[in-house]
């Protein structure tokens, strides 16, 4: 943390994205309870925050390792000595397998995949690298993204792996885990067996879910969430979260009061982020629950003010986000507030980091 | 310029940011010549590029001075060199007026406001300077968002600031300038010359109605265009530009092929952004115009791919993004391409300059 002295949170400049410190390590203890109590391996997805510190909390509760959703958030997590990292996306093309190849010579990654035309770069980064690559079938459950859409393409992709010189089959891989996901995994896990394969690791994951895991096993056995760490407007709504559960928040000022319902944060679209979020509006503002942000545009919020609300020219207020992780890859730093004071700063380290 | 030896566009890491330069410059010239033509102040509003690079590029042609959103990218600018710097945006509190004090003894600085009560700020911020700081009045003529909100408020807004030690009246700033605007901004200058004001400036903006600037005048003298640089999907729907006008777009890789109508591209949400554009779709592929980024999550982009589009996996494409201010905000820096091969990187400066 950089070692500022204690800082009085209305004194921040805005926008400004503001940890409450209690909540996250409440939040990552509470989740790696649970994780434990089942038995399950937690393997939280760094996408979210990004940062180092957070990271380090997360493995040293226990988290399994962690998980990376690109190659430029590994290499920055590996360089800060996280050494155990799951990418669950296809890797191709000679850049990416240069970068998965000087990885693997510094840590343990294991990846996904879903077709079987990416083993033979996989295989050669592993030659490369001198160490045998852990390699994944990503399953597509019903998410509609990528991944292998029938439990028997999955086994069929399973034994090419097993079979791949330098590579090794690590398990079957899914995001998130909707009703129908824990059948397509068993049926997976069931024909892998039946060809002699074993199957160390199946792997589900998101925060809106994660508090029923636990009816997911024993078929999944490792879980990766995300938001939980922060949680935001839509984990709220999907309960897995209470608002006071929500330990990030972006703090904005009413810059401008044009009309009687009209405010005018200083918070837009390049600091709350337009994704969409669960019920009306791009954020709900703590202060003001029943009025509405209506639109963004990139440095305003456009919020109809609705009484009793105020909202008078000036006013600080906390907004929290409809989508977290998104938001906290539009800002340099976090400031780290306890006891209603920021203490400090964390570098959002991976911010950008897309390729 | 980052001095890069060539490097073939194939070979950058995905998702990539791409300039074309030879379009850029022309989009930089002509814009420059028609505002030359018009006798209209081309004020480049630089929120599209936060690049030095091309704001020098921009004055270097002609340009009156820049247009920055926030005190974090003029900060950035005047650092450069930069010395004519309009903040079309209410600026209050302790920490932003101290920093506009400190921009103001190295540069011209002009601000534009929409409130009374935030004059005393300002003029202490100008005193603390030792300058006169010239202060606009921001007008809503039909944007809905910040601005005062008839002529008759503007003018008397313009008459406390013509008043107030240390601030001097600069005109009348709008954005973007609809039916109707000019009417309002006419009454406003006709309104302040009633009340023996001189109006040395009425600036409005706005890349999609820029062609049409001229016929604004000669209520506008100036105007504030920041898409005009590199366009996107919007801009050209609007009319402003044809796709071969487009000077920016994020290169990207097929990473999934998962059934035969779906491709997943690698530039989700934290590359393409998810604010809307015109027609469906989060971003148009140059290399499939008829299949649809149908949704986007934060790292994937999710297509519908429609016949006779292929999209292989391993594919690279270029996407021209929805709005391509947002897209800049999200990367570190350009690729640089000149005839087809990447010459070097412009740094994204003023990148999550939100504050």
């Amino acid at each position: 943390m950089t070692g500022d002295r204690s800082t009085p949170l209305e004194s921040l400049e805005t926008p400004a994205l503001v940890i409450d410190v209690a909540r996250l390590e409440r939040n990552l203890e509470r989740w790696q309870r649970y994780c434990d109590e089942a038995g399950l391996a937690n393997r939280p997805h760094v996408k979210t925050h990004k940062s180092i510190e957070i990271a380090r909390r997360q493995v040293a509760l226990g988290a399994r390792g962690i998980t990376c959703q690109k190659l430029g958030e590994a290499e920055v997590m590996v360089e800060a000595g996280i050494d155990d990292v799951l990418i669950p996306y296809n890797l191709l093309g000679n850049g990416k397998l240069e970068r998965l190849s000087s990885l693997l010579g510094r840590a343990r990654i294991s990846v996904s995949v879903d077709d079987v035309r990416l083993l033979v770069g996989l295989a050669a980064a592993a030659r490369t690298a001198g160490r045998e690559l852990e390699v994944s079938v990503e399953c597509d459950t019903g998410m509609g993204r990528a991944g292998v859409q029938s439990p028997e393409a999955a086994v069929e992709l399973a034994a090419v792996i097993a079979r791949a010189d330098g590579l090794r089959f690590g398990g079957f891989v899914t995001y998130p885990a909707p009703a129908g996901a824990a059948a397509f995994l068993q049926a997976a896990v069931d024909g892998a067996r039946a060809c002699g394969l074993e199957v160390p690791v199946v792997s589900a994951g998101g925060t809106p879910g994660m508090w029923h895991a636990r009816e997911l096993m024993p078929t999944v056995t490792e879980y990766r969430a995300g938001t939980y760490a922060f949680h935001d407007r839509a984990t709220v709504a999907a309960g897995a979260a209470g608002l006071e559960d929500v330990a990030v928040t972006v703090h904005a000022t009413v810059a401008s009061r044009p009309t009687r319902d009209r405010a005018i944060v200083d918070a837009g679209s390049k600091a709350l982020a337009y994704d969409p979020g669960p019920g009306s509006g791009h954020g709900l503002i703590l202060e003001a629950q029943g009025s509405v942000i209506e639109t963004l545009t990139e440095e305003h919020g456009h919020v109809r003010v609705c009484a009793p609300d105020r909202l008078e020219l000036g006013d600080r207020v906390r907004i929290v986000p409809n989508h977290v992780c998104v938001v906290s890859n539009l800002f340099d730093e976090f400031w780290v507030a306890r006891d209603g004071a920021a203490v400090g700063r964390w570098p959002v380290a991976a911010r950008g980091r897309s390729q």
